[in-house]
Formats: structure tokens, sequence, C-alpha cells
């Protein structure tokens, strides 16, 4: 504390992200990046983009990349924004979109960014209780709010919801924004972009970091009707004029036009998601119905904590959640490689033996 | 307008930043970017870094960039923040040690984002005049105050500030936090950054965008006291987890280890800067005194608009501003190469002849 800092700056209780460990050996399961690699073509485009150039300020809009995601997406390019990681377009949302005299309302287990982007903002917020299954039952959200928000599939239960519930939500809440948090849709998990032209209200956001395999180059984006997106530009161009790096808006491009590898690598994923599912079944755990690109778990005798504590001791790292407690019992595994599951399911049945 | 809308979002007036010509063979002498590319070594290392490794997230602290930067300026890694762009670096800076309950003092010619900030978060604001030389006039800030920010050197006048001066600034004021915004430092203007030690409110900005050629990267930092710097994590671990991508973490290190490099670059620009303004002084040009990588300046007899459009026609890109009124006849003409000057200042006798 300080006697310089604004008030907000004490209340603030900053989200931690998951641990990048240092030890590079270690079998890294904790925070959901893909196993591969982006596409050789994507890597090669950044590569050839790499030169003087780089003295040069980025496109502030991102005009291209935004054309391509629309074209993309059938929409029109006003419907398209796109932001430093899916975050970013998350807090603009909140900020510009979600700040209302009502409370917005978002699940009691799900991205636990979404209470810290409220503090933020001064956003009221009220947390709807997953059903005694961890789903998300839209039925109890058809209450007065400023906005609703959740991940599809949830976080980190990786339950997704029907694009048909997603569209009897929308229908039967007209007055306020609802947004589809999409980072982890590309493994199964129906988007919702395709709703978009139809209500007004719906905005989405995606992210390049999971099934494209650019965590590392941060590129998020939202889908909405041009008003919404209008909302975020005028943040965005209050904010930070350039956010979007020559290279990041380079490789996202690249990755757009190379939907055979994207497909692929999702396809082996969730392959070895359903083995993952199959193989800690038969040895007592029970996994939630998954549509991302990890499995949220708990075993029957083991406790969550034992289980992780064992993984690491065997140098994989996974993730777990101390609070609430009725997740404190699981374990959030990312979905690597299958010959990184087949070594994961091989320690797993020691530690629970 | 929508009924979707926060509050903030219909009173938002974003800024604008300078154009982003499609036309290639235009001579770009708008936007204060660097005439010469980054450092062959800067695109080898991101080259060499372009590979599996962009699937994974960035280190979310830059702790190596970071540590870098503390032995680069003497100063501990609590001590120095690092941001997408300077521009992000001010707007969290606005928002944690600038939103208080007594006005930010500014000059009222000065980086137009400042007021685009003061509206997004809602912090009060005066604007101090310059004084008739359109110098900063640092007595007249020793008001009641929620802080202070100024560029060093000021933009688009270009005009420096002694250490001296902005270190009796310092000493006579203790009760709010002064920030020095240090964006065109690198050409010849002294940085505040060896007062940080001594003054606990005092934060400086800097970018990698002017003298280290790598606008198209958006890297911005921040030192100062490591409490000061304490507030700015807080905000950005609220907003957006992994700001800096990994490419952009690499060039920004590679970049300061590559010192000759960086230094050369910045002579060259001076020296340029100097020809120039001889150049333009003999043909009837005021060209105010810089300590920036580009100059302001009117003609005695032809107006500014003139000027620029006349330039335009030649396939050269300036910057004027429209308000205030009394800088409506200069022009902010960018720093080149050498050649680059030749070029103009030939053009340039054409035009006022």
């Amino acid at each position: 504390m300080s006697k310089y800092w604004g008030d907000i700056v004490e209340k603030l209780i900053p989200y931690t992200p998951g641990e990048q460990p240092k030890d590079l050996s270690l079998l890294k399961l904790n925070t959901n990046e893909n196993p591969y690699g982006p596409s050789p073509n994507v890597l090669n485009e950044i590569k050839r983009n790499c030169n003087d150039s780089l003295r040069l300020y980025p496109d502030p809009e991102s005009i291209k990349l935004k054309k391509l995601l629309a074209e993309h997406h059938n929409l029109s390019m006003e419907s398209v924004f796109v932001s430093n990681g899916s975050d970013e377009s998350l807090a603009f949302i909140f900020q510009g979109l979600l700040k209302k005299d009502k409370p917005v309302l978002f699940p009691d287990i799900t991205y636990s960014f979404y209470p810290v982007y409220c503090q933020l903002y001064e956003v009221e917020y009220k947390q709807i209780s997953l059903d005694q299954n961890f789903n998300i039952s839209l039925d109890d959200y058809l209450i007065e709010n400023g906005g609703i928000i959740f991940p599809n599939p949830n976080a980190p239960t990786g339950i997704p919801k029907s694009l048909k519930d997603i569209e009897s939500l929308l229908s039967n809440n007209k007055n306020s924004v609802i947004v589809i948090d999409e980072a982890y849709v590309d493994f199964g998990t129906s988007s919702a972009i395709k709703l978009i032209n139809k209500y007004e209200n719906l905005i989405v956001t995606q992210s390049f970091s999971k099934g494209r395999s650019l965590a590392g180059m941060r590129i998020g984006c939202a889908f909405g009707s041009p008003s919404l997106i209008e909302a975020l530009n005028r943040i965005k161009n209050s904010f930070n004029s350039y956010p979007i790096d020559r290279l990041a808006q380079i490789s996202a491009m690249s990755s757009i036009t190379d939907k055979i590898y994207f497909e692929g690598n999702c396809n082996k994923v969730i392959e070895a998601r359903v083995y993952l599912e199959e193989q800690l079944e038969s040895i007592g755990f029970e996994v939630l119905p998954s549509g991302a690109n990890f499995i949220f778990t708990q075993h029957k005798q083991k406790s969550g904590e034992y289980i992780y504590d064992q993984l690491r001791h065997n140098k994989i790292i996974v993730r777990r959640f101390n609070s609430p407690e009725k997740i404190s019992n699981f374990i959030r595994i990312t979905i690597g490689t299958m010959n990184q599951m087949h070594q994961l399911v091989s320690i797993v049945r020691e530690i629970v033996k």
C-alpha cells in the first residue's frame, strides 16, 4: 500500500494464472495449451515478415485479419473485433457492455477471471450455482440482470451447452448482452457465431491460443452485431492504439487460412481425450463430459490433492483449485499427445493402485 | 449508440493515431517511426525463437526482460514494468496512480492521448498552457494536483526539459505522482530514470518503438519505486495475464543487448535532424529546438496546411494538427535517413519558393 495508489488499486485481488514452470523436463498439462506447435506455414510466414518492416507500427485496426475472420465466419467486417488475447476482449466487454445498474450473471464455478474484471471495473455481479451434475442450468439465468456471461464449454468443468439451449436463452433474454466465451470451442463444441446475425445482443469471444496453437502470440477475437463491436472499438481506441503486433497479426492470418492443419490437430486432441476418459474411468475416476481440450476429474477413493502431488512428484503438472469446496477434490488435466496420455495413464495407474 | 452500451461508451471520443497509408511509395514522415530497421541480431533472435514454443503461453511477468532492463538502468527488478506499448503503461498509470480527488496536470499542447485516458477512467484534469516559446513552464505546475504528467521531450513540439528542471519539480511536489513520458528520449534528451531511486513519487515510461526500431512489436516499459510499480502490476494482472507475446519479449531482450546498433542509429537520426533544422531555417522556417526524432516547424509565409498538402501531393506524408489554434500552422516532420531528408528539403524548397 502507498499513499500514491488510487482507490481501486488496493481493492484489487489479481487473477493467478497457471504456473509456467522453469523446469522444461516437466510434462506440462496445467494451462490447456495445444500439444502441437503452430502450422509450419504459420512459422514460415512469421519468419518471412520478420524484417525491416518491424520498425513500422502495425495496422491499428487489423483490417486484413478482420476481413479474413469475417469471411471465415460469414459475417460483415463490422461484426469482428480482435484483441491481445481473448482476455482483452473480455475485459472491454465488462467495461463497455456489462457495467450496468443490474448485476451481471455468471456461474459460481467458471473462469476465475470474471470476478477480477468485475472488481477492476466495479461491475456488480451474481454467481449462479451449477446444478448437482456441474451443468450450467440456463433456466436459472432468466432473472433481472445487467448481462450474462459463461464459457462454452465451461471452465474448468469442460461441459458444453448445446446451441439449442443457448438459442433458447437468447430468445428469452433480450434486454441485456449475452456473452459466450468460446476459448475452448474448437474441440467438439458448437459455436454460437452462427446466431450472431439473428440476435443483436449476442457477443462471442474466441482465442487463437488453444485450437490454433498460438498461445505465445496473444490473439483473441470477439464477434457480435456492429453496435456491440463499436463499443469495444471505442474502448480499445481510448486505451492502446496498436495492441496487436505485426507478427501476431501475420500469425493469426496465416493460421486462419491453414484449415486442414488446424482441424487435424483438433481431431488428434479429441481422440486423445476420448482415450484418456476411457482409461481413467476404468480405474475409478469420475470424468465430467468434456467438449474442451482438458478434462475435469476426481477419483472415487484418492483425493485430488494426493493425485496432484503424486503427479508432480512424477514430473507431471496438472491444475487443481482449492476453492470452491465442491471442486476441491477435482483435478484438471490438459489433453496432450496420445503418447503423453499413455505416459500419464501409466503413472496414474500406479498412484491409485 | 445502442441500448446495450454502458454509460462510459457513449462519452468516449477515441484518440486518432497517425495515418498508416496503404500506398507504400509514400515517404512516411508522419508517425515518428525509426527510418532504420531493427538490429540484424534482433531479427535473427526472433527467427530462431519462431518454432513450436509459440504453442505455449509467454512468461506472464516477462521476468527475463525485466531483469535485463533493471541491469541496464541500475535498478531493482521490482522497479520495472513492461507493457504492450508504452500506451498501456500510461493507461494503467492513469487508472491506478492518477485517479485522485484532485485534477491531474498536463500541458495544453502535448500527447493527445492523455485527455482520452482521462475520459476512459473518469480522471479530472487541468491543462497548463505552454509559455510563448512553446516551453513547458514547470513553475506553473506547483499548484494543488492529483498528479503531473508530461512527455520529455514534449510532443508534438519536441522541446526537451533539463534533468535539473525535472528534479526541481520533484523536490517541490512530493504529494502526488510525477510521470515523465520518455517515448522520444533516445535522441539526445536526458532520462529521468537516474532519479528514480531518489524520488519515490517518480515514474518514467519508455518505448521500444522509436530509438529501438520496434514499433511493429509493441513493447513499452515503466520505471518507478517498487510501490508504484506494484500498483501497475495489480491492474495488469486484473486485466490480461499475458499481454507481451513471446516474440515481442525476445525482440526487446535482444535489442537491449545490442547497444552499439541502437546508439549508432540514434546518432544518425540526430545528425539528420541537425541537417534538416539548418536547411529549413535557411529557407524561412521557424524550427522549435528538438530533442526528439521529429521537428515541429512553421514557415514565416506559407501556411502549414498548404505545405502539408503540397508535400502530400509530392508523395511525402507529415503530420499536422488542426487544433489547438496556436499550433495549427505547424507541421511535424519525422526525421528519416539523410537521403530522405535531402529529398524532403529539395521538395520543400520548391514549395516555399
